[in-house]
Formats: structure tokens, sequence, C-alpha cells
């Protein structure tokens, strides 16, 4: 197992669509995927105003996942950036989420939250078999 | 977006070898991939004995999350299970555990830990564009 540089981590932030949140819900750790962008260092997702998640990420500490996993090869990377989330209501940065570059939820249903995750930490590693 | 009724989460809980645990860490959230197996109806990893992971996720509740998606068919499923990790000292579990259909680490690195996390709760959702 190789741990990654944090140039390296913060470039392959990029290369997914979908990562995994996890966060104190009111029942535990949860943990739930999410199409997200990055956008001036920070990860943005949508979510539904009001909802579970909505509600309990609200201005708390989250652990975001992305990895890229070969079970043939039994190979791959995963990065993990910690930081707090927080409700999007900047209006110019809102009116570039809702443009071409913003997060695109796949499923249907009204999810007008913007939530922003600024990483404070970011680490990231990579299992290769030799 | 599909609501997964139990049984087809349960059936699904065998259709992958790496699943993401997250858990309430030291500071805060986090999240990390793992090697899994199911036996008996439990998930089971392994990982360092007296590592970080060990200690945060003994006896304590913790999510578990799978999940298969085509970022270009903008499609795919995902499972949670929540329930709470043990670790295993039932010297039959552990032969059974250490034998062929054990879960074996792809990371280099002693990891005799055996984790169980039995679901209290399964849940699962399919995302199918139209």
């Amino acid at each position: 197992m190789q741990h990654l540089p944090p140039d390296e981590c913060r470039e392959l932030l990029h290369a997914k669509a979908v990562g995994r949140v996890a966060f104190s819900g009111p029942e535990g750790p949860q943990v739930l995927p999410v199409n997200y962008v990055v956008l001036h260092g920070s990860i943005y997702f949508r979510t539904a105003s009001g909802g579970t998640l909505a509600n309990a990420v609200r201005d708390s500490r989250v652990a975001f996942e992305i990895d890229d996993i070969d079970d043939f090869l039994q190979s791959g990377w995963s990065v993990v950036a910690v930081g707090d989330a927080e409700f999007v209501d900047d209006p110019e940065l809102l009116a570039e989420l809702w443009g071409e570059h913003g997060p695109k939820p796949w499923a249907i249903g009204l999810r007008n939250q913007f939530v922003r995750i600024t990483p404070l930490r970011l680490t990231g590693r990579r299992v290769l078999q030799t």
C-alpha cells in the first residue's frame, strides 16, 4: 500500500463523478453515495432541501470518499477528504453551480440544496498487486 | 430512484469484494474502503490489530456501503448496512475466516484482526436513467 501525496489526491478528486459522504446521522454513522463536482478546490453536491442528508451534514464535520477499485486485479486507489459541510448561499457561487459545470443529480426529485465540503485533510492510498 | 427490498439488498451484499466502512473516528466521521466477505448474514473484514480502524470501530455502530455505479450510463445501485462492529473471538468462526472463504486483504501488512458487522438495518437504492 502506497500513500498518495496531497497533490495527487487533489488531482484524483476530479477523476470521478460519484463519491460517498460519511456523516453522523441521528442514528449513528451513515454513508451515502452522491454525485459531485470539484470547484475552486471544494467538493459540491446537491441534495433535497430539508431532507435527512441535508439536515445531518449541515455545518458538520463529514468525510468524503472516492475510489477506483478493480476487483479482478485486486488493485486500485482511494482518496478521503475530511472537512466541514456547509450549505451554499453565495449568489455568485450558486449561479455557477446551477450552470453547466455544477453537479447534476441522477435521481429524480427536487435536490435544490447545494452543499460544499472544503477539505481540511486530504489523504489517499493506492494498492497495487505485484 | 427506486428503493430496494431487503431480500435484494442481502443478495447484493454478496456482489462485491470491496466496501466502505463509515465510523466515528477520534477526529469525526471517517470512511475507508475494505475487502470483505459475507458469511452467515454478517459482513467480515480484516484490519491491523491495534490499528486506528480497529480501535475506532470496536463495539461501535458503523455503516457499511457497497455500490456499483456506471458514470457513463449515470445509473447504478448502492446498499448500506448499519450495525455494530465487533472483534471476532470465536475459535470456530476464526478457523472459518482464516480459511479459503475468509476475507483476503489486498494491501501488504499484518491484518490479523477480523471484524464482524451484523446488519441491523439494510437499505438499498437503484438509479436507472430512462
